[in-house]
């Protein structure tokens, strides 16, 4: 492990299609703060469940959130919460002249580790405002901020950055060779993820105007 | 279960914010058909894990495919494979006065159950062909069919759509009464997946306009 990469451990190592895979730290925040959701997994029961979530970056730690009566966030109590947090942007769709070799340019990040229940109200205050943060910068400075009572009915988990790898794909298809003379179009569809235009709520005043961390959002 | 919803079983019933949880097929198809990927939880070696991974929905079924030699693809012959497949679309960015109520406008399909490996040829050709249309409808008609040392080189998995719920938020932020005099912004930041100008492969022929199903693709 350097301070530019994440180190290459015994979850993180791909068993295939390996030139996909980086363990680059910029590259990982990137992703994990361009995204505006992750998918959590733990086991319940014996059973897998996956379920989506906000997130925040800050440094080398994810946060999540969620009710205190949520059950995940329970179990999460004590000893910790073993969960894959996966986040995924897709950037556009990949049409071959074969079917087989179609696909999907995208990056995906991948955390595996233990999630932490945050006890420390301090840290916990921090990492609320950096979850309404990451999703609108600049937002939590503009809010009222949580009270004791929110604070307390809100669980809050860290899970740290240490088992993570990131798999990507990127630019055209790639068709095999005896297929290239085939009549059929080829290419990238590009998909971005955009804003449309700001819907005030019904009861808001007229004379509050929309402001720049609004109008402006866009993604890091 | 009546023909237009899924039965409410142990796995599917609500323990929080019931109100925002539905069985009703149309609304759990219509978010599975829009969905460009899905996150896939299984658990290897007692630990949990989750894969990004197109699918398509065929009637009450959804399909996945990979490599046949990825790990939980092999795990999946046999007895099948336990997973827990979540489908997430973001409509929207809820932006309260309070930070506690900010929240997301979002749509997810979540389906608990086990998935069997393909095995019948026909099947697993139509499968196929389903991968490619539910990403680019009408696609599968303008490619090269996969051979069948391409089916061989390719496992389908099907998962029945039994134990399936959609859990839902839309519309304004729900502030705290006392909440509504603060001179904050509140509204609601719409976001949504469009596909860019189409960018053919650098060794397609100029001879080969791009297709309809490239130029007009847009979701369900």
């Amino acid at each position: 492990m350097t301070a530019d990469s994440y180190p290459v451990t015994a979850r993180t190592t791909a068993t295939r299609l390996r030139e996909r895979v980086s363990y680059d730290r910029a590259a990982v925040h990137a992703v994990l703060d361009e995204a505006l959701l992750c998918h959590v997994g733990f086991i319940i029961d014996g059973a897998p469940v996956v379920l989506p979530q906000l997130h925040a970056r800050v440094q080398d730690r994810l946060y999540l959130h969620g009710s205190s009566g949520a059950r995940a966030l329970r179990t999460a109590r004590g000893e910790g919460l073993a969960v894959c947090v996966t986040v995924t942007l897709v950037d556009g769709l990949v049409l071959a002249r074969s079917a087989f070799h179609h696909s999907i340019n995208y990056r995906s990040v991948v955390i595996h580790g233990t999630a932490h229940e945050v006890t420390d109200d301090l840290e916990k205050q921090s990492a609320l405002a950096s979850l309404v943060d990451c999703v609108v910068p600049g937002r939590s400075a503009a809010v009222r901020g949580a009270s004791r009572k929110e604070r307390m009915a809100t669980t809050v988990l860290r899970l740290d950055l240490e088992n993570v790898s990131l798999k990507s794909r990127s630019g055209p298809p790639g068709d095999d060779e005896p297929d290239l003379e085939l009549p059929y179009w080829a290419g990238v569809l590009p998909i971005a993820s955009v804003p449309g235009r700001p819907e005030p709520a019904p009861d808001l005043s007229p004379a509050i105007a929309t402001p720049a961390h609004v109008s402006t959002w866009t993604r890091p």
